[in-house]
């Protein structure tokens, strides 16, 4: 540390970077030797840490020690091949290399002024994804629409709920507050982030209908369209309809074909959550899943979860960003210049809720360069092969039934026991520290949940796990 | 590139990372050959970009190779040392680093279990923050508040607001939606992104009321006070204001002492907006602009404005977390775990809006390790210098007025001349990419904004920029 004025010099930034890079070149090494979800107790971290910080500056060396034994006894590894837990947020060196040089260049892209490259890869990127899954012409931004980078699905939940609700009221809510009794739906599996949005937006729990689903888990629209007639009687106005591709839980894909129907018939706003499955869809043998998505008004998915993006990097489209931008827009006079004025340019701070907005798009640009649609596509069938061959081991197995066909990635099964029994099974396995996944409920059972997105994972990683699982199945059960 | 799985292996990224480690530093070292504000004209970017995504993967060294090329054209340097417009967003490269071992862990840590040491060291480096600030103890982890870290402070906005709408209804909100008429205060100079947020809650714009300011920008606390004596007279409910600690127009200082007592006495959530200016309170001389804390129920500000810590990292202080965890909380079946159970801990998700996290508590401890508080000190102090010096050049001058007393970094000016001939000035010193500031508009007169925030920036940057204003305000009045 340079001591005239504080700062570490680029020098200084040469020796110490490339001494993180090797740090994080060792983590992924040795990433194995790590037991998957943390072992720590409640404060076991912070009591290690001082209650002051230094007056006087310390070192980097210091910090990356204090790193290695203060904070990594405290990580639950994310990035560990043998993390099976929620859903992925997977990572890969190119799209660390791609987020570092978005650090290193420092740009805060609220409006295109502030870094036009910032906004146009982003608009391009998105562009080339919506192309690579074969989105709807409407999402992208040659046609009505475009894609923005978000932070996650629940932002991007929220966001559609607070277009959709000014849509449906002429952007008089943004103005007089929510006065008309609006309506939304989601299934009993949608994810909560749309409850969340639903409160945040001022609608309230009690206009939200959960539609109940069928022996899959996926929304029966039929009680969807009864449930709407219902509210319309009694004079309620429904505006906004959430169909998943890929519920949370066991990984449901609802009808959006007739979910979407319905909600043109009844002008209703139609939001497809495909936060985790979504990667799924550039390849063309899983595409079938997002028949509707022509009818949708916006779709979102995450690459920072199963695209190789590190978190975040959440990808939200519009059909029409009119209707984003006049819920959105704002333009104080510090914020005014030629190119926002001249209407040739796109100022993302209106196309979602924050202002200010980190430069994301060269991570995910990385990312598909580094792989190309081809490697992507690759990765993708591998995991979804490797759940279809766990699935398999799970259904030939006595002790075990697989609780539903996993679509693509997300296993969810049982030991035929009691729910106590499949919850101790499961954290007797995360305890050794060699594998880590979860569980919820469906149908009223506890189903454990195997999560197959991790970058790294391979065949081996999954014999293992099996094993690990049977041995603790059979000592549980005997 | 590997063929045979497309992943980058270890040994590549050390390579291809420490490429990127020297691609930063030459960028440093080079920064001010570059123009501060991009020369680019809408589209120019994007046309130089493929239309499709490559089917086959690149080299790292191509992609490189068109960030020089295609995107550092298109890029406005707001790490350069000339930057002075809106408000900074400084890094350091402490902070690109511990930004970098955050996207090499690529922990999600939503919630404690999912990574203990992502919620414990966020944590405790905002209580350390709060101790550098004299934060009142109840906004420590250890009293009845906290700390977290939120993307932006217009989401910390949001969140203020949605929170305080939740206790005026008794979290009534949440369930049957936005019913009651409540209204919200803030001042003519209050920062969009209040009104954003009052939208995007379902209050509206027509229930929130815009206090005017006195000769120096700063609320009126007797027209805060008639007014809401006013609207409860008219039957509504005052539920929110806000103070500014520090307006982006001007960066004006609201009384917060006065509006703090109106607040307490009218039961209305007093939510502080310090977004650039909250950083200065680690200086014991300008603690006193921040009278009034001790009545606050949220404070915010953002150390990746002024605090060497790289975007995005605004930190949220809340008075009485409960009241935060109550608005916001979800627990679906798959995210249950013992550790929330037991009540041992904080999930963050719980404190804001999204359900992700990523680890940004890294970057931010970097920070202030390197530093140390002296060191941050040195810097705050330096640039406040900076600017009173700046500003007794405008005062010396016969062309130029100061047009309010800078109070802390913020010089507000104007050439004595017509508002088209200030908007000429200043788009011809940012087109010659020398340096970049911007304007805002003030008792309806066009007003020169130079902030001086950046890490780099030095007196001699200072006076080449004075130079040069001056030289072209001369050509421009003669």
């Amino acid at each position: 540390m340079e001591t005239e004025n504080y700062h570490m010099t680029p020098e200084q930034f040469r020796i110490e970077g490339k001494k993180v890079i090797d740090w994080i070149a060792d983590y992924y090494e040795n990433i194995e030797n790590y037991p998957v979800l943390s072992q720590v107790k409640p404060g076991e971290i912070i009591e290690k840490l001082p209650l002051s910080p230094p007056q006087s500056g310390e070192s980097l060396d210091q910090m990356m020690e204090d790193i290695d034994k203060i904070i990594m006894p405290g990580i639950t590894h994310w990035q560990s091949p043998n993390f099976y837990a929620f859903f992925p947020s997977n990572a890969s060196f190119p799209s660390i290399l791609g987020d570092l040089v978005s650090s290193g260049l420092g740009v805060q892209g609220m409006i295109w002024a502030t870094s036009p490259a910032a906004t146009e890869l982003e608009t391009r990127v998105l562009d080339w994804l919506a192309g690579m899954m074969e989105m709807p012409e409407k999402f992208r931004s040659t046609s009505t629409g475009g894609g923005v980078i978000q932070d996650t699905a629940s932002t991007s939940a929220l966001t559609a709920v607070i277009a959709a609700r000014e849509r449906a009221t002429n952007f008089e809510s943004n103005k007089k507050g929510v006065q008309q009794k609006l309506v939304a739906y989601i299934s009993t599996q949608t994810h909560s982030s749309l409850e969340k949005a639903i409160k945040m937006a001022g609608i309230g729990t009690e206009n939200l209908r959960l539609i109940d689903v069928d022996d899959k888990f996926a929304m029966r629209p039929e009680l969807l369209e009864w449930q709407i007639q219902q509210d319309k009687k009694a004079g309620l106005k429904p505006f906004f309809i959430c169909g998943a591709l890929g519920t949370t839980s066991s990984n449901a894909m609802d009808p959006l074909g007739k979910i979407g129907e319905i909600a043109k018939a009844e002008n209703c706003w139609f939001h497809i959550d495909a936060a985790m499955s979504g990667t799924a869809m550039i390849c063309p043998e899983f595409r079938h899943l997002m028949k509707g998505v022509e009818s949708a008004d916006s779709f979102t998915f995450n690459p920072h979860k199963w695209m190789f993006t590190n978190f975040d990097c959440d990808v939200f489209w519009i059909a029409n960003r009119n209707e984003l931008i006049n819920t959105f827009s704002i333009l104080p006079e510090y914020l005014k210049n030629k190119a926002t004025e001249s209407g040739a340019v796109f100022d993302y701070r209106d196309w979602h809720v924050q202002l200010g907005r980190r430069f994301r798009a060269l991570k995910l640009w990385f990312v598909i360069r580094h792989y190309g649609v081809k490697g992507l596509q690759f990765h993708i069938r591998k995991h979804v092969q490797l759940a279809a061959e766990f699935a398999n081991w799970i259904s030939a197995s006595s002790d075990f039934e697989l609780f539903v066909q996993p679509p693509l990635n997300l296993v969810c099964f049982r030991l035929k026991a009691a729910d106590e029994l499949n919850l101790k099974l499961m954290n007797e396995c995360n305890n050794t520290g060699k594998i880590y996944f979860t569980h919820t409920k469906l149908n009223n059972l506890i189903v454990l949940r195997f999560s197959i997105g991790q970058t790294n994972t391979e065949k081996e990683h999954l014999e293992m796990a099996w094993k690990l699982i049977c041995q603790k199945a059979h000592e549980i059960l005997n």
